[in-house]
């Protein structure tokens, strides 16, 4: 009924995809089944779990997906579905059979802790599974450093405190050296909390554990607080951020508002990815321009940021400047030129773009102009990723721990987690770490923004022409950026 | 092309169904074409707006559409679609002939300040619109008070505060009266926020304009705390509410936890729905047990709550309960029979459910057990309706607002705003006033915080045998509960 | 050179007083040498310690005292002095011979975790203590339940958390059951964190371990969120309980701001001080009536709160009340008479007079005047009781944990430490158990809220001639109510 | 009966020393009756006030004082005094004479809008005063600037926010013009808030004023979130400070916990004083070292702050440093010694010592000892800066306000206001700007954080040697820092 194309290709990345019957494409995630015959199975304990008696159809049907892009043209192609996340009827292990381990790595963001909790107490309460490791400091801790053990007790209250309790780290690590770790102390699931570079990790991991034929699961949780992974539909920690940032732009208004010619510049995180600086700016509503990687821009001459900045301050007195990590980085570098750096986890180390741009105005306005300007710069970029995760978040952050939990039951392995398109989904790794998920200027969202902050798009309308889209009828409304929430690199990896 | 079915007999509501070409079924929303003919239409000034300039495919086609529920099975039926929100290329008002007004009624919720700050900067930053009005203390106000200059200067810093700049009132009004006062001030767009009852007048009023031939478009915009509007994929100010009752459930836990048998009681918002109590729940991970209106439960015997109430005390030495407003209310009722009365809005007053189980708890363990408890009761309502909202609540509201400015600049009227599966729509009055969103208990969320809690489910699988529904293959993910954010009244509405 | 005047008579306090060189009468606290002969003396370990090693007579002099009341009148009295606390040159314990226990008993107040930590940590670090036990659950835990050992790595991260760590009980205790304990376990200096009976409690179990002749200091320290320890310059907690409050009057502000004839009504912490409320109106400047016990007050005719209600209605359309717990007792009990009770720590059980009032005046609307009223009461105090302290009540917190460490191992014993006029003190049990500090309505503070709130006084000048003092200078400015905290009741104890 | 010894001497400050009868000397403050013959006094409009009609001894007699140093000795000298703060039977100005204005200056400080709302609503309610204006943006705005007229309306709401209404500037101005302005415009009490300089430039205000022979009161508010303004007891909006500075703290500690060796560095405000490092180091707990201006450190070698960090990142794994923004200035300035610049209120601009160490930190261990270091720099000062007082602040900012106010009417010029031990009082300007106040290093205080830090003290006996004080029984207990609250720089004064 169904083709399996699993392309497999020497070092490229083994990609499952099948042609479902209902005209789509399913890019499917591996399973134990893929490579170790004859494993016998289990009912899921959940069947006689009475929270989950009443609740019809809890299991997910094996052949459940969830469409990356909504389509309901009569005749249109079907796309791109994943496989739907859920509990299902069979799994692959026994409750006292588990071993699992969770791992953290990578930079901070808010709801670490409550992934870490949800895993635990998921596992435990849902699987009837007590041996959880927690690893130390990242990805070497699974062979530098001694591991946690981890129980609902243990991680009963962590969810109220931000960071990670297991630590992290950055940098380079031993794949053969953790899969060793793995396979001797006997662990046989493996959760990845972490970003990009992470989850490339993971992957790599999973295909040294799948070479060695061993039963171990590996289900990585993304994590970005930037929201710049792609295909999913918002990123854990994100909502946290930008709801804190407002402190941040507040006192950046306070401090610009109570002096003749007030700027306050706040830099926000967004490597890639602009989505905190968009998001905090129409939330907070007290900036007057918003800074991103995706939309470039030049200071000097018409049209740009200085002549913008000297407009706003004889019209109001005092201005905001919101600008993302990320944001001006080919100006920066202009400027800087032999500055570049690379940091452990090998990302550029990005030069600090809000000290560039405050000297930068500071600069302009002291030499040319002898128009006198008070500017504050405030970097609020730590006290946002240590705080820890609000409602909203702990909700995603149980969801987002349940779903690796039941992939991983059910023998799924090689494959990350997240919501697409509103269900939850498993993803193979190399669908969320090959690009990066970014702020669509050309999209309403951003529209929203310049027509809210009335600042100048630094665009002419040549810039856009080259993405220019074929015109249709969108019945089908192809992005659902108007729920607030992204998104757009859809039509890219479609 | 396609065939109205505009449905219109004496006092019934207008319903106007058009059968969509792709199969499915568009419940429009009324237009000013509808009842008067030949207006003039003029070019969206958005067209001019520098934001606006480089955004592709920013105006929303005349048909473009929102579809309720997802359906992607080959021949399954295309299902019931909404129009969908956004700019059109033309207008149905010129600038300075538009006369807006912005009423709200009803209990506080978090985020009527940012919705009026939207309405009133989007129309003179989008349109050009430069007459406002406030209306003073709800639907009265119209012909009992004066009103309120509106401008950007004015409503600049609103978003900050709780409450609404314009007072709200409950209760009974005249429509006529408030009518006569739109027709003598001139007024041509009413904006109006509200719950329930207020969108049931709004829909009356809209009537009385269309009877009269005005062209006046009334737009409403959802309001309730307790996100138990249906259709809708959320309510704003929910997760404003979700985050700050996490505020009280700790303070019950610090009560419970310092004292032997202590007990933490707190009532959370809900009449009809356990939204606002079951994700708190899930949010903060502290509750053992909570109750919903959708849940019935009963207090005494076997598998009662009482009977929980020991053991977990037994257990753990402590305990928090979460109760909503409208839980249990056939038990309150049995026991209080006599007292009901009609508040102002004609909701019945219920009775205040966290006093009545907090006294039948203490009274059970005095006089049956011998077992001395200690319990702590908090509500915490008007400390949740009063706060301002948060980011992310403040983004919605905006999507929110320029809905309904968008709408109402198209010629439409007599339709509410709110996204149906992340999708913006206008969708008619009576849809969203006909039934509540509700908490369905066999869905994974429910079972979700069985799980978490490990309360009892005061059911039995008779209970709900008879909501049987046929078992299919859910390629659809038919209710995308696993987001976090509902819903599934879908099934019901459809 | 000074003549102890130690009375002691059969069940009567035995209180220790000494005249002073200077003039002043000395209040002392009893020292193990009162009752146990030679005992050895150590150099105290914190003369070695290097933290300490620069700082100039760190060490208190045997004979350094605090006035109760500053006089610097040439020849007037000198007044009441309190033995000064803090490190002693010479010990009474050397550092391993120490056991030390710590309990909390009575209502949870901000920093009490705080204290906690401080008392482990101190002991720890400035006098190399190890062995310290935690009691479970106040007093009854001496003998009823298991101990906790505390270390300061228990202890790290406790601060931040509401509640105690230690749990707490109100009620009846058996003193005999207790000192068995103490004696049973070896333990030779009590902890006693706990309020007005609490206090009490300490008095007795020291008169008992004294009466066997234990070396077994026991020091309190006084709890109560309300501020009503005499003596005393303010209570740990109160601070952290004012600045909280500021939330619940700020949303029955917003409510009633929202609403036409709307009133807030909150009701806050203060059985017989009203201090909290005091300070909550002071700091929110939102209050248009704040009544607490001091200041009687009535409801009908001339003057009283219903004429102020309706005539502040009519001005600004809105209202907000702040009642102290124990305001209007006398008023709640003639309308209640029959329902007093007595709650397990023997205080009677007040009524709830936030809930009193509130429907004492929706009836008084409803049923006389035809003026519809909108009110909102809101009780905040088990969500002000469950907060973690602030910064100032940490630092202050850690000073009374600092003084009752030194005042323990420096001999000590029957003491409640606390600051006097500003400098840390030893003061006698029954000097903080006898009498309730309480705001005195004659006292400018009480003036400034009148003049702030506008209220009336519901004071005829007749009311308060009886209190007349003599005039004179005060040149020594008798109670330093204008730093903003308290108080008066100095003379009363004089 | 007393005896005047004003010193007058050209340029000098005119000094205003009284010989008071009970052997102290009344630092006074100067008077209209100085300098301005036969003026008219009416009866304090508060004897009619029904809020004041009960306090006993609301006025404060013309002859009441409060003493600088509490002295109880016998015989010993009566010590330094002030004149008492507070509201005269009598005042110089009638109500409707009054024309007062408001002045905010230099840097931002929790608290400014709140010392504005209580002069206004102070003035209007106690001496029904309305005409009040707010001078726009600091001392030149008194000729560059229209002024906004300020009513209780205009300022009901304004201490829920941050920074000030007004506005406020640094640096110089024209006292001609500003004396010229309050002249021409009749201004004649003016209230001017802010630090050192702007206390010097008030002083000069009013010697001109003087000079002119004018009936204008000159008041100040000094205003320091530093708290280094000498004499009196705290500044105002350092509680809230050192409150929000926990936040930082509190992140950098997560931060810091998360990593391998993991430094987290916050920078808090402190030019010359580390009274906001120390109290946010003793609240917080989190903090392994505390640099502050008087503390003087070295960064190499034994004993050296390197060696420091070391040794806890070898124990903990983690540390976190606060640092005075005025701390190490020697070190700094050595290592950068080209770079100092003036700032326009004239102080010297301090080079951010927070990015100073921070890389010397990395610097050391980059290149020295091949021990990775992963740390996080935050300076939060802004975000401090900005936020609005906490309730205790509020409170007492509002006496102050009503000081200043009481010292107006009342015919006193030429004042700042404060608590002085405990009781407010009116100060000469130069008082307060002669010296600034600091940490007493060898004072308990300091000796509690070393011990609480374990950091070391980095001096040696010798260094202290030559501030011996000689030993004395200190009954008096001469500075009372241990209420937590500052110290020591009387002595200095006197």
């Amino acid at each position: 009924m169904e083709i399996s194309r699993s392309s497999n290709g020497g070092n490229e990345v083994r990609r499952k995809i099948v042609d479902g019957v209902a005209g789509y494409v399913l890019e499917d995630v591996p399973h134990f089944s893929d490579y170790i015959g004859d494993l016998p199975t289990y009912p899921n304990p959940l069947r006689s779990n009475p929270a989950y008696s009443v609740v019809k159809q809890y299991f997910v049907n094996m052949d459940d997906t969830v469409a990356q892009k909504v389509v309901v043209h009569k005749d249109g192609p079907r796309g791109i579905h994943f496989r739907r996340a859920g509990p299902r009827q069979k799994v692959y292990f026994e409750s006292d059979e588990v071993h699992a381990c969770i791992v953290t790595c990578g930079g901070l963001c808010p709801g670490l802790n409550t992934v870490i909790r949800e895993i635990v107490c998921g596992l435990y309460h849902m699987y009837g599974v007590s041996k959880i490791l927690g690893i130390d400091g990242g990805y070497r801790g699974f062979y530098s450093k001694n591991t946690v053990t981890l129980t609902p007790k243990v991680v009963n209250d962590i969810h109220k405190r931000g960071g990670t309790i297991l630590g992290t780290s950055r940098g380079g690590h031993d794949t053969m050296k953790i899969v060793d770790s793995i396979q001797d102390r006997g662990i046989n699931q493996v959760f990845i909390i972490g970003g990009d570079g992470t989850q490339k990790g993971a992957a790599v991991i999973y295909e040294e554990i799948r070479r060695r034929g061993l039963k171990v699961s590996v289900a990585g949780i993304p994590k970005t607080i930037d929201n710049d992974i792609p295909v999913i539909d918002k990123s854990f920690g994100f909502d946290t951020a930008v709801e804190e940032a407002q402190r941040a732009i507040n006192a950046a208004h306070v401090e610009a508002e109570s002096i003749e010619n007030g700027i306050g510049v706040v830099k926000l995180m967004g490597r890639y990815s602009g989505f905190i600086a968009m998001h905090a700016t129409l939330a907070s509503r007290d900036v007057d321009c918003c800074l991103i990687p995706e939309s470039p821009f030049y200071l000097e001459g018409k049209g740009g940021l200085f002549e913008f900045v000297e407009k706003r301050l004889k019209e109001n007195g005092h201005m905001v400047i919101v600008i993302a990590e990320g944001a001006g980085q080919d100006l920066v570098n202009a400027s800087l030129e032999s500055m570049s750096q690379k940091d452990a986890s090998g990302n550029k180390l990005l030069q600090d773009v809000g000290l560039w741009i405050s000297h930068g105005i500071k600069d302009h306005f002291a030499s040319l102009h002898k128009m006198p300007i008070n500017l504050k710069y405030i970097d609020p970029t730590y006290m946002i990723r240590a705080i820890p995760s609000n409602a909203s978040d702990n909700v995603y952050c149980t969801l987002l721990a349940h779903s690796a939990i039941h992939g991983a039951m059910a023998g799924f392995t090689g494959f990350t987690v997240g919501p697409v398109n509103g269900r939850h989904a498993y993803i193979p790794f190399d669908r969320v770490t090959e690009t990066q998920n970014k702020v669509v200027i050309t999209d309403r969202m951003w529209a929203r923004l310049l027509s809210s902050t009335n600042q100048p798009s630094f665009l002419s309308l040549n810039d856009v022409a080259g993405e220019e889209e074929s015109p249709r009828p969108s019945v089908d409304g192809q992005n659902g950026d108007e729920t607030g929430i992204r998104t757009g690199t859809e039509n890219k990896v479609a």
